[in-house]
């Protein structure tokens, strides 16, 4: 389909055996293929795939100041001392910067840099068209492919962006703090709905109870996941206080999604909403293809801002371009 | 192209003729209709879009518990006293429930019930497949075409979602609060970025100083929107402390606006990217029409799951479904 992907083939296979060597330039070459949405990227992920699927992916999200990098550091420590390998990805869906992103990364890149089995990356949002959850699906899917077990998926805040991120993982956590007033209760929502681990950090602070009440309060309330009912977990990341107990919730969680297929399940859903996304891409790859060009695109806009064009109209036009008046003959 | 438009088309003139005239129920109805993403969301926009242009859209953002709906519920008020009508909608990407926002409709239509100078509507996350902005956006243009002539786009949060909300409306306004730590540091890029006015809002609190200090120093490094700079407005909602300051910035950010083309050239920019996401968003629904339907999609899911599928692929398989192998011919 792709003229390119085809004279690409070998070295893309040779790169995906590299990197399923554990080879960390491989790695990070092809992860930097994936964030630019390269057309390299879908033969590489191609040929990664087969050698998926056994690693285990944490999702972990909290508000900003919930101490996320700290516990993420934790736990991979923990994860290295039980003999498993394991791949960080920082997801920042706020920042349209990556220089941040890149000093972070240096920071933790030291406190590891001894270990080659802890291997870390950031990511940070690519500008309007987003495809951000893309990216880091696909960057957790090649450090998987590399030999990496436990797959750490970090991001920063509870927006709908950030559960988007989360949930590509098996597991999420959800990291609260004490002594931040209605956060708790504003988050609830989105937060009930993703949560399969509560982490109460920074547990030594004042508060720690009232929000351990509130959770629990609030799954009284809720839709639970099954048979599995989120538990909370009491940490402080600074001093590896809880970690212990953290990753015996993991595992806790990892040996009930084995039960009667919830990981199965949960795998397959998340394929239905990622296949759907990756056909959204490539059309609109394709729209831009087909003439909508920055100009095109500038003069539409100009005529719309100056009420001299329907928008609605003109949108109905462009799909009819792509698809030859395709896509609606069965829903008209 | 859509043959269920032409045959409604006498049936959604008249509504949006009744809408126009200021109706509050067909105006709720219409709202619902594009809430729902409904077929005849398209003859109703495009009816309505000729009579829209003229009001100015504000758009409300800040972290959970800044004081948003306070804030909103005064200038609300202030436009009143100043003979404008109001639309207020109150956008919440983090909840997939609808109820919560319909308890806040419900207490604020109580606060305004004896005037129909304010209309107010809630929305809130419509599922795994977005499009949460277009609604929003759609919303305000209806609320528009209605006759009001400011409307207030308050959204929770800041992450990416809530960006691309704020974004649909010609000022930014960014509330931030005394006390939240870290908060501002670590949301900073994202503000930057969007705010044309910042509020420090419950400012007799300690520290608003600080956030004001922080503020500044920041703006010092960051790219202004051409000639205009950030203000900096200090509010306490919950008395009404500061907002006719307020006020007096978005008039004075209003001015601007109109001078120079910078309103023209920011809403041809909205349109730029508002058509990319309304021609992804109809190309989906082709696909659905296309034979992608929920069971096609398990059962792919399944096989991808089992690794027996590659899901890069079939998703350049259904690309091909949809376009007939149309969508790539100018791009390999």
């Amino acid at each position: 389909m792709h003229t390119t992907l085809k004279t690409g083939t070998a070295a893309h296979a040779k790169l995906a055996e590299r990197l399923r060597a554990g080879d960390l330039r491989s790695l990070a070459r092809a992860i930097s293929l994936v964030e630019d949405d390269a057309p390299a990227a879908q033969a590489l992920l191609s040929a990664c795939f087969p050698h998926t699927g056994d690693a285990l992916r944490i999702g972990i999200t909290g508000a900003p100041g919930a101490g996320k990098s700290t516990l993420v550091d934790q736990l991979a420590r923990t994860f290295r001392e039980r003999q498993h390998t394991v791949g960080i990805l920082a997801v920042d869906p706020t920042s349209p910067f990556s220089g941040g992103a890149i000093l972070g990364d240096r920071i933790r890149m030291e406190r590891h840099h001894a270990d080659a089995g802890v291997y870390t990356r950031s990511m940070a949002t690519r500008g309007a068209m987003g495809g951000l959850a893309r990216a880091a699906a696909d960057a957790a899917l090649l450090m998987e492919a590399s030999g990496r077990d436990r797959i750490l998926i970090e991001t920063v805040g509870v927006g709908q962006d950030e559960i988007d991120i989360v949930r590509l993982a098996d597991i999420t956590v959800v990291i609260l703090v004490p002594g931040m007033g209605d956060d708790v209760q504003s988050i609830k929502a989105g937060i009930l709905e993703i949560a399969d681990i509560f982490v109460v950090n920074k547990c030594d602070r004042e508060g720690a109870d009232r929000v351990e009440k509130e959770l629990k309060a609030m799954q009284s309330f809720a839709s639970s996941h099954g048979s599995w009912v989120a538990p909370v977990v009491r940490t402080v990341a600074s001093t590896g206080q809880g970690i212990d107990a953290l990753v015996a919730a993991v595992n806790d969680f990892a040996a009930w999604l084995l039960r009667d297929g919830h990981l199965r399940e949960r795998r397959e859903q998340q394929w239905r909403e990622r296949l759907i996304e990756m056909v959204r891409a490539e059309l609109l790859r394709g729209l831009q293809a087909h003439g909508m060009k920055a100009e095109d695109l500038a003069d539409h806009a100009r005529r719309i801002t100056a009420r001299q064009e329907d928008p609605f109209a003109t949108a109905a036009e462009m799909v009819k371009a792509i698809t030859g008046g395709n896509a609606h003959e069965q829903a008209v």
